[in-house]
């Protein structure tokens, strides 16, 4: 349930109904929409509740949400999200590249590669310091050391970090380095982390998980949002199939849908969706012309010698001219609008 | 295996070649790649065979092929296969699309259709005479008289004419009127089938399985290749995963998969694809970016009214905008190349 | 839709009322359901009709049929049909065993399994002529040479003949040799097929498609129902998942699911639905507990030099202590009504 | 990699052998394997180390195990492990139901239904008090007043207790009152739950990820392994496929393999793997048959009114049946190895 504040509304009638909504025990998620000032009602709520709403000055209408998945829908905020971080924003026409390795592996590595997203327009550097493997036995990440090396990378090249959180227990010690949380399509549903980084105050780049539907994934998103955060970016990086030639399935009509159901950005992962590095290109292009608003890429300079998912790694050759086809891309996309 | 002819060869020489191959229970499979010409050779072959055929005067090299699919792989023939069908190109730089409505219900509606096909550009028109449905109690198509209703409406308004054939015994019948032979996604290993379409003469657009691989696919195009015919259509239309949102979840991936393995054209059909018609235009130009040479598409005058598939067709001003948008993208395709 | 005959209706009573269906141009289904005659209506029915049906003497009521599965589910028919073949029942409680070759490779071969097939208490005997082979350059069976050498070593040794049928063309020459169709995964959506195979006369092995749903299944067979054949045996053999580790994921909870839903016998075939030898065992009686009335196996004298499949074939010595364990558990699971 | 003990080694050999183990920063694993004794050497190892171990009098030999998931599987320990919790063992003979609500809804339910599973022989009470809910509205369970009315019920009819755990944060709270950590679908890969369950000294019930392959679900197993606790048990509890007319598909051939490549126990939640009340009979009777060891199942007064899951959770009278026919297939199984 949302409530539309009236146009000319005071700031004391908007506190006014905002303490009323407390009181009664339920949260309040306030967001501009189109002009509208909206506030979302979090929590159990009946007819009763909703004559009452009525009853202040600042409410123009009462609406209810019809979707489970509540306030990251279209039906609650129509208009397109746009995250900023840094300056940098997510869900706009700006070009979003997020690059870099899949493991930081070293100082010298993440200081290379941060320059090179830089140059080539990639505002955001990705790596992993807490790496989820399939087993135990292998590398599972340099750990804090690596989230230090990617702090000091993108302070350096002035880039946004984004990074992978796994653990409850580790979001304030990753909060100290990270701009924006990665969560794992492992822990897509892990509600414990969900709701921990709806309390962080950072952006959460929210992956999809390998057999989550989109219903899962917006629900997931939802959690965030329902305890405190707005700021999901959601990422789809392929879904499990029966096809084994590629890693995993990316899923464009998923893409498309979320555009369609949801006001929050959209990420391409083509690295992890294919799994080849040469599939990387053309599905990431074609993901952003469906609907993506950027693209998240693992990019190594030599990618036979990564230390984990090499083959879908791209060098930094193959890294530029994509670039330029994604800045392309998002141009052509935006040319398309006005036929 | 296949063979590389000499440049100078002459046409006796060739001649001798092929009859030797053929002496030997071996069939031919003749092509032009880069302006070489190979001799693709069919049946078991030994590496006696190889050298016996390295005897002969036109032979400039024989080479074996690893993948499982032999003449349908960029390994045989690494140029991309342009099939023209009455002066109309499938697989080069020409928009290619290929609409119509699902099934034909009656004259009147093809007759209007193919107009609107053709006023926007479509020069090939897509209809179901025999329709493939789930429930025997389900609308089964007009038969020939779809047929004939359908190639009086590509006469009249200069199309190109795309049908589906379920039954071996029809091969016939629906040759007499068709232009390309559609075998649909239930009939992709309807092996009986796909070789009475090697004998057919006529190109075939084949759309991959709802559990199909990709290479599931191409063994199938094989089988055609291998009875003899070389015009083979690939059509991309959605597998079944465990996602309920949209019908079917286009694989894109497989698209560039399918564009980096074989030499054939692939056309994405976004229809059945996702089963919805919001999401067609985004999904059939992101495909057409990643790989795709053309668009089928399921149009009608009042889609909510159509006897079958109403839910993914698009009506005429839907189509009329997404035709501009699929040349558009093509255009914008062939300039990414320039990069 | 279908009416059920009042106790003591006369022949002539009913003759009149089937007269009166068959003018109205609706097709017949004749069935005894615990006692109770009852007559299928097949084709478009309405409010009118019912009302006329109720005028003819011979009918205690009409009964609507909500499932799109109409005559093969059990709200048409509760009691568990049983398909008798030479004497033979399926869907009772007698134990069926369909065990032979995936190919019938020569003669001597198919005599030699016969006579250990009827050994272990199996009275069919199952092997391809024609074979669905993925690849257009595999064995693709010993075709009519191969039916001859079955019919033979089935009137050798008393066993009843299961052949796969692909072609609607071929459906008259397997029909002389053959005593039961059996219809391939490949193959289960393709209508035509399922035609024919209505007006065959004989009964139909239906496999289920590897991407085939519960309701698909049921609506294939109700394709052969509706046209003209009662004697449909439905089949699990494993769907198309994400594991890799077994060939083919058999669905348990579908064979469950056929056993409430539909009055139609099950056959479980877990050496195509796991593809692993050692898994035949525990899967194929996992299965006949969990429902299935009988079960399918492919055996081989040395399953290692198999022409196909010898992966998921079983020897002579597993597949006699097997078809011990088969007929241990199926009345095992008598034992436990009971209960 | 490990190493088998002579026979006659004593306890000062061993310890030796075991210092210069850890002493060269290996983990230790013992474990008992028909009679012998064996000491699994977890982390990197390489050809000198293992002729340095064969220096040492206690070896008899050192062997490389080939498997990825090394410790849980048959080839490191070819014994089927037994776990015995509170005098109740989990994977031998025994009978094991782990029977109770999806959710703790308040102290009453769960006193009535613990008295329930004691009276017909189910030695195990699950029950949710933190549940994984797929939206942020719905019942989130009771917490540790839950936990707190779930171990009172355990104490008062002598039953022990398995629930869920969540987050790392909770282990030890948790701790205090389960005697088997649960682990869920959702949790399946997240390491960092599973590595704190490695230290938790209690046994862990693994439930295997909705889209995780055997081997996926046998890596996660093998993390608990490798950080100190051997008592892990598996549980099958259906994967997401593209059918719809169950919730999951069980997989029973996963059943058999699991059983045949690794020793752990194996437990069969149905009431999950097929999310419908009158599947769950017959698809843990058939996968015991094919494997598992013992039942998990959700049981509730009335089912209709249940919080969560009422779908699928059986009422008492079908419970009680459902016991006994499992203890009736677990004695027929045993007796069918004797044939």
């Amino acid at each position: 349930m949302y409530v539309v504040i009236k146009k000319g509304a005071t700031k004391n009638e908007i506190d006014v109904l905002k303490q009323y909504i407390k009181d009664t025990d339920h949260g309040i998620l306030e967001v501009v929409d189109k002009g509208l000032k909206k506030i979302g009602i979090m929590g159990k709520s009946d007819v009763l509740f909703r004559d009452e709403l009525m009853k202040y000055s600042a409410v123009e209408r009462v609406e209810k949400i019809a979707k489970p998945f509540k306030f990251v829908s279209r039906e609650f905020k129509n208009e397109d999200t746009i995250i900023e971080v840094k300056g940098r924003k997510i869900g706009g026409t700006d070009m979003v590249v997020m690059a870099g390795p899949c493991s930081i592996e070293n100082k010298e590595m993440i200081m290379e590669i941060a320059k090179v997203v830089k140059e080539n327009g990639g505002e955001f550097l990705r790596g992993g310091a807490f790496k989820p493997r399939t087993s135990p036995y292998d590398f599972q990440g340099l750990g804090e050391e690596g989230l230090k090396y990617m702090r000091e990378a993108c302070d350096t090249h002035d880039l946004v970090m984004i990074t992978e959180i796994m653990d409850t227990r580790e979001v304030e010690l990753v909060g100290e380095y990270t701009d924006i949380f990665q969560v794992g399509a492992r822990n897509m549903q892990n509600f414990s982390l969900l709701k921990e980084l709806g309390k962080s105050g950072k952006p959460v780049l929210l992956k999809r998980g390998m057999s989550a539907t989109i219903k899962d994934l917006l629900m997931a998103a939802e959690y965030i949002v329902a305890f405190g955060n707005k700021e999901v970016i959601l990422c789809e990086r392929g879904i499990r199939t029966f096809e084994i030639a590629t890693r995993n399935t990316v899923d464009i009509n998923g893409i498309a849908l979320l555009k369609e159901k949801s006001h929050l950005p959209i990420i391409i992962d083509a690295s992890h969706g294919t799994g080849k590095r040469s599939l990387v290109e053309p599905v990431t292009l074609g993901c952003i012309l469906a609907g993506a608003d950027g693209a998240m890429l693992e990019i190594h300079k030599n990618p036979d010698c990564a230390f984990s998912d090499g083959d879908q790694s791209v060098d930094f050759a193959a890294f530029k001219l994509l670039s330029k086809k994604i800045q392309k891309t998002l141009e052509f996309k935006e040319s398309l609008k006005c036929l």
